[in-house]
């Protein structure tokens, strides 16, 4: 009978599943329903479940050896103890093992040897995996709270800029064309009523940052300066998880939509190298395949193929 | 028959009628629920009109010759005209005008003469009015677009700060003592779920303001920091606006929360004689005064006892 190896990725955006041979070899990959905790770990158990079964369904089998589970927003004790009691026993699977969305990018990113990974979208994060196996966070605190230097803290520095630069309070600045036609709207005092009634969420506010990296890069003095404030940030979370690391050769992967965007790429591999020294990565694999390495850590499994293919 | 006239201070925290008497005496005073445009024109309108019946029902009279109607939330013309015609016409009241809490703040602060309010609790806005009648508004975009100085402003500035010092990438801080004890937690791990369910709003950061205020005093250098930069928006909000009034010699009000503390207070009067020159006055009269000059006014009413009386 064949050895199948899971891993799922349950995050905001979608649950995907994957199962391997005890080869490495992909059986099936699956994408379901969201399930981020803080929906509620009722809905993302149902959410991982369904997901699980319509990937053994599709590989053809019945019965996994070994399944890794990584949750977004389930970052501390409590709410993964409480998690698991709404997972209970999944069917089919001999053994799980469950963590949080910032563990199995790690794995992942490094192929389960010690390192850092910096996580830029919407939000900001930073994780370090050490060699004694302990992982370190730093950032991540939401919206509110934190997720300095993200896509959503650039945008709304932008906004902000542009709403201060029209009352007088601010230096005049190109981004108040760009930002009113980056948003859709003739004038400012359109605003607050988007804003505050949510039609105009922070996903929309993050997608302002090519217009802010362009209008840096154009030369505006006000968008450089929110373009080297979030750089500097991240660099900041870098720096804070590799003080406390264990494995000094620990390599540092970025991974997030901000990355993506090669001005702004350039611009945090500066000011890295010139922060600590580093240079920034793509993660080797995605959190999925970091979800798998979890599960044959926690079982004991030594998975040596996915040390061994890039 | 006896002349009544009548103002309406329809804000987020209660609705204030106010009726006087041709010679300015007080017939009656009355606090409704709250109105506020942002929670819905029609129940602002059944709360403005509850309460003005329950105040004419409170004097004994069925007939006010003019009334004057601020509401918070309505400074702009589609808002404006939107709440007119939700509230139709007033049962009892031969003519009403309606304007938003701005103006009548500023009418009420210095009795109907050109003037500037400064007002910061939870959030800060400042308003002129110049000499041609025309008003003027600087800031007040919101917790998320605006707000600085403000209450929330400098609490969250607080809690933002006590993270970064726990995380290592700020400065430490006195308040992470005081701002864990202000907010009834243990543990900063608890607050992204307090802040991002609600359970912990804008009033409770704005609420730690005294711990930041104190603290400064007793010589943190990042609540110091914090308290200054306060200060420094504040003070920006009413220069923006001193610089577009047309009467040189217009007094500036200070009125909200943040100025009932008196090392609050002690600290924006310095920084304003600094940035301006000017020193800060406690307002004349409440808003809801300055409803009624502005009812009386756009009537062609002259109410001098209003600039009579002190």
């Amino acid at each position: 009978m064949m050895m199948v190896v899971g891993g799922i990725d349950a995050g905001g955006t979608a649950t995907k599943c994957l199962l391997l041979d005890g080869a490495g070899n992909t059986l099936f990959a699956h994408q379901g329903q969201p399930a981020n905790y803080q929906v509620g770990p009722d809905e993302a158990a149902k959410a991982i479940k369904a997901t699980l079964a319509a990937a053994m369904a599709g590989a053809g089998i019945d019965r996994v050896e070994l399944l890794g589970v990584g949750l977004a927003g389930a970052g501390r004790k409590p709410e993964l103890e409480r998690m698991k009691a709404c997972l209970g026993t999944l069917e089919g699977v001999n053994r799980y093992a469950l963590t949080d969305d910032g563990e199995i990018a790690v794995l992942g990113a490094h192929r389960g040897q010690p390192g850092v990974v910096l996580i830029a979208g919407t939000g900001s994060i930073a994780y370090g995996l050490r060699q004694d196996g302990t992982m370190i966070r730093n950032g991540g605190w939401g919206a509110i709270l934190g997720d300095e230097g993200s896509g959503y803290w650039i945008g709304l520095k932008a906004v902000q800029a542009v709403i201060r630069a029209e009352e007088g309070r601010g230096q005049q600045t190109v981004l108040s064309t760009a930002v009113c036609r980056g948003l859709g709207i003739d004038s400012l005092t359109a605003l607050p009523a988007l804003v505050y009634n949510s039609s105009l969420g922070r996903k929309e506010i993050a997608a302002l940052v090519p217009t802010v990296v362009q209008t840096a890069a154009d030369g505006d003095l006000v968008a450089a300066a929110i373009i080297d404030a979030a750089v500097h940030e991240l660099a900041l979370l870098v720096e804070m998880v590799q003080k406390l690391m264990d494995f000094p050769r620990a390599k540092v992967a970025v991974s997030g939509g901000l990355f993506a965007n090669p001005l702004f790429m350039a611009a945090f591999t500066e000011r890295l190298a010139e922060a600590s020294g580093s240079t920034p990565v793509k993660p080797s694999h995605p959190p999925v395949v970091g979800a798998v390495i979890y599960g044959a850590r926690q079982s004991g499994w030594p998975l040596p193929f996915l040390e061994l293919k890039q």
